[in-house]
């Protein structure tokens, strides 16, 4: 039992002005949280009760299917990430930092390396496999803009577990059963999901699945149908349309289009002058728009990139990263039109005949990368690379080739979904737990080998199970709450009664302390509001913003032997008799 | 119930080379921990087991006296540090790195200043105090020599709790507190120790104690009286002889010596060539060996200092630590000798009548520090600053004079305690715990103040209370085991029983799954060695490296009912009725 008037807390009746999302600021104003840093939080006892919970469903998950705990330090030298490629790779995401000797060390924002070494170390033959092994540990990624509080920290909590196997088969089997656990964590966490098809971005590997959580504040984009499709938007394969016949279709032609440097000038431009021959408008989609990026590779090298979608769709900054993963995609900046006066800003096209430089490689240097929906035969108006003039009528295929396919493009509801599911829905989603089979790239990085049934020198083959504890908390606060305060699940509760005294007169306290003491007796956890001098109103606002989903009020009628069971969620409150106390809180 | 079949773990039947001391090799052999980079350690399963033993031990002594368990980040800006001045007084010793942005940041070596930030940011009145608030969190130390497996990590795990109080005697409450709990908790991990006075260190304050744990591995040594002095080395302090009459002593001589550069050669050629009139021999005692060493201080500057000392002591590399922290101290160099001609090497003396640079500090910018046995009338034979002369008869008090005393030669056996209770004695010792008085300091740097009982603002008073969870674990090992392997103490084994089923019959491993199955019914935490194809003599073996205290082996004579019950201790095997086993196991 902890009696609030000894609780090292405090709750603030004004949000405070750091936080953005309702997670965040619930738990700053109930005393879960404080800032330390930027991105960086301290746990006051309340926070880590909760969290110690949520540790506890997970390892209790993980060591139901046999999976055993370890621990890595947090601090590692450079080597291991140097052997696998991932000390470049990660650019500036990650801390890093030099010993008193010179030597490079990281924070680790993931354990791969370490995992498979020790496995490396302790097993040698197929006999000790199939091994899952798991970690709760502090992971750390220096994120360009920490925000949300716990949703995107530089310092934060995860379970990630590694699969250890010899057959594609088994990985198969160990990834299912990480799988399976999941859905069970979640469950108990109270927590909605998503299972999406996920790119396996930095990682390598084949298979990726991620359990997106549906909330408004996530940063991922969900795309699913009702037909059973749902991917990360990062994931989601474009269907390509059927080609059109080219033959018979009219030459292009370059026009004079002064001031029509943005798709809205151009379209209105061509409907006002050059208005189509059977009188349907022009719109967006009848333009081909090209995009200007730049790369920025791990090794500190840059390039440019242009990429042609239809007019009527942006870049996706997510499908766009992933497209050029590992490389930094960011807008290309004037220095870079000035260093490359072929690109004629608001009038680029892809058309190389005239003598343009895009399309041709050789000449510049830059790709030119197209949306899969320009295919063969569709027709387009687009930039005439020459500053006011556009081309109306150029066709795929016949007045110009791309260098190659991106996955680029925004994904609207509507557009049909690969599997031929039907047209898809969009949702924002949080990404609360990741698996995948990241095969065998580390084990070939690093050499992890075992003799199998013949005695021959295999390569293990490995998955890769992550599930962020301090990112779910937040992702149940901002769900279990409403305009007073948080309502956690049962499971995750920092208590598992909140029991308020109210009043002035001795004999209820008395009162009080007897039914804690009974309530603690049954093992169940009690936060005592046993505050003296302070108001029922303010204790009954506390209790809402702390969440404890069943309070128990001692106030008046104690002394004649009843109480109120408040249940946080419904708010309904139900007088009972002290002795039936058990009973109506179902416990 | 664990299966030995599917633990990770391995045993090593070589001592591993990279091991220097008993507790490391055998947390290595018996597949405990791993080596992950200088000074950083990998937990397997049985390791994390004992970790969360002490862990969970060290809680529930904090959670008994009412201090609450929060948690602060790892990794920190310097902000905090940087008021409090830590950030430069720590020097090399600390872990630090810029992030993307530029911006410093630290791994924290200890949490002082944001314990003091936090309570700073909850707490505004005396009557949210006592407060006493803890940690289980890991640290990180650059350390110049990480040794000794975990006995000296560079990264390693401590509980570390702070007081804060109003009053003087409040803090004087807590610190007892405190002191208490840690007696129990090292009581319950079955660690000697010995309650030394102790330096605050960098951390400044007032009382400071530490928990040394005699062991011939520690770094520390603990200085001890049958009369019930105790105090870390570092501590001592020298007891002041009576001055000695000045008038009447002879003038001092300068002789010539040449080629007396030691006071090994110095003390033979003055018994050889100046003996004594009443016939005593000269001693290493007689003579004033001065020491020069060279400071740096935080800030980057230096500093060279002369100590002198009788002849027959050397300088303590601790004491002097501590006499001049927070300065990093090193032996002055060749190159420090050149920029200071005065500075004669081997004959160098404190004569300043001379017109010898010694003693005035003036002139040279070097202080003269004596030890406090140099006390005024003591006569020696010493350097006269010039190539081959030394002067015999020099009379403190009157010939020469320090610029101050210093605490830095060695103590010995025999000599008297500062608090009268007789001759000491040395012993080596680890410091497992440590307890001090911050005081105001951190709470004046931070400006920790809160409201007293009329209204008046005034500046917190803390006390800060470390316990090294991984060191303490190391500790025990050292201790805990013969020349088998590892013999846990029962709160901190990694299983309360290890059940060994042996032979290849079927029905023994039948039995044996039976019985585990009745310890684990009655809470016991069980390993079972069920590995079909491994001999008994290797099973044992492995028992015996692992450590767990009770070992029931269940061979033959388990188809007629019988086990044996085997204490790792005592070595005792004794033969039970399976129905006898969990009285024979006292459990």
């Amino acid at each position: 039992m902890i009696r609030l008037s000894q609780l090292f807390f405090t709750t603030l009746r004004e949000d405070p002005a750091e936080a953005e999302v309702a997670s965040h600021r619930l738990l700053l104003r109930a005393g879960y949280i404080r800032r330390a840093g930027a991105g960086l939080y301290s746990w006051l006892p309340l926070g880590l009760r909760v969290r110690r919970n949520i540790e506890r469903i997970v390892r209790e998950e993980m060591e139901a299917v046999g999976a055993q705990e370890v621990l890595f330090p947090g601090l590692l030298p450079r080597e291991p990430y140097e052997r696998s490629g991932r000390w470049t790779e990660y650019g500036d995401g990650i801390f890093t930092l030099q010993d008193r000797k010179g030597a490079d060390h990281l924070l680790a924002p993931t354990h791969e390396e370490v995992f498979t070494l020790l496995v490396q170390d302790l097993v040698s033959s197929y006999k000790s496999l199939p091994l899952t092994i798991f970690q709760i540990q502090d992971k750390y990624r220096d994120e360009a803009r920490p925000r949300a509080g716990l949703l995107r920290a530089r310092e934060f909590t995860m379970k990630d577990a590694y699969s250890f196997d010899v057959s594609d088969a088994g990985l198969d089997a160990s990834y299912r059963v990480q799988r399976d656990a999941y859905e069970r964590i979640f469950q108990r966490l109270g927590l909605d999901y998503v299972i999406v098809d996920a790119d396996a971005g930095a990682m390598g590997g084949s298979k990726s699945e991620e359990f997106m959580h549906p909330t408004a504040v996530g940063e991922d984009t969900i795309v699913r149908t009702a037909g059973g499709y749902a991917a990360n938007v990062e994931k989601f394969q474009t269907v390509v349309p059927e080609p059109i016949a080219i033959e018979g279709q009219a030459d292009a032609v370059v026009r004079e289009t002064p001031d029509t440097p943005t798709i809205e000038t151009l379209v209105a431009d061509a409907n006002a002058r050059f208005p189509r021959e059977d009188g349907r408008e022009w719109t967006a989609a009848d333009t081909l728009k090209n995009v200007v990026l730049r790369l920025t590779h791990p090794d500190g090298s840059r390039e440019l990139v242009v990429i042609g979608l239809p007019g009527d769709r942006g870049v996706d900054e997510k499908r766009v990263e992933v497209a050029f993963q590992p490389a930094e995609v960011t807008a290309a900046d004037e220095d870079d039109f000035a260093a490359n006066p072929g690109l004629v800003k608001g009038y680029i096209g892809p058309w190389s005949a005239s003598g343009a430089v895009l399309g041709e490689k050789a000449a510049t240097g830059i790709r030119y990368l197209l949306d899969k929906r320009i295919v063969d035969g569709t027709s387009w108006i687009t930039g005439a690379n020459e500053p006011g003039k556009h081309v109306f009528g150029l066709v795929a295929g016949r007045d110009f080739v791309g260098d190659g396919w991106v996955e680029a493009a925004d994904v609207r509801a509507g557009d049909p979904a690969p599997d031929g599911s039907g047209p898809v829905t969009l949702e924002r989603g949080m990404e609360v737990g990741h698996v995948f089979q990241l095969g065998r790239k580390f084990a070939d990085a690093l050499g992890l080998k075992v003799l199998d049934e013949n005695g021959k020198l295999v390569t293990v083959t490995m998955g890769s199970y992550g599930i962020g504890v301090t990112r779910n908390l937040a992702a149940i606060a901002e769900i279990a709450r409403d305009d007073k305060g948080l309502i956690w699940p049962r499971e995750v509760a920092p208590f598992d009664v909140h029991v308020v005294a109210t009043g002035r007169d001795q004999a209820i306290f008395g009162v009080a302390e007897t039914v804690v003491a009974e309530l603690e007796a049954r093992g169940l956890e009690v936060l005592f509001d046993d505050r003296p001098k302070v108001s029922p109103g303010v204790k009954f606002g506390d209790a809402e913003l702390i969440g404890v989903p069943q309070i128990v009020i001692v106030g008046r009628d104690a002394v004649e032997g009843s109480v109120e069971v408040w249940d946080r969620a419904t708010g309904e409150r139900q007088k009972v008799e002290i002795g039936e106390l058990q009973a109506a809180l179902g416990r």
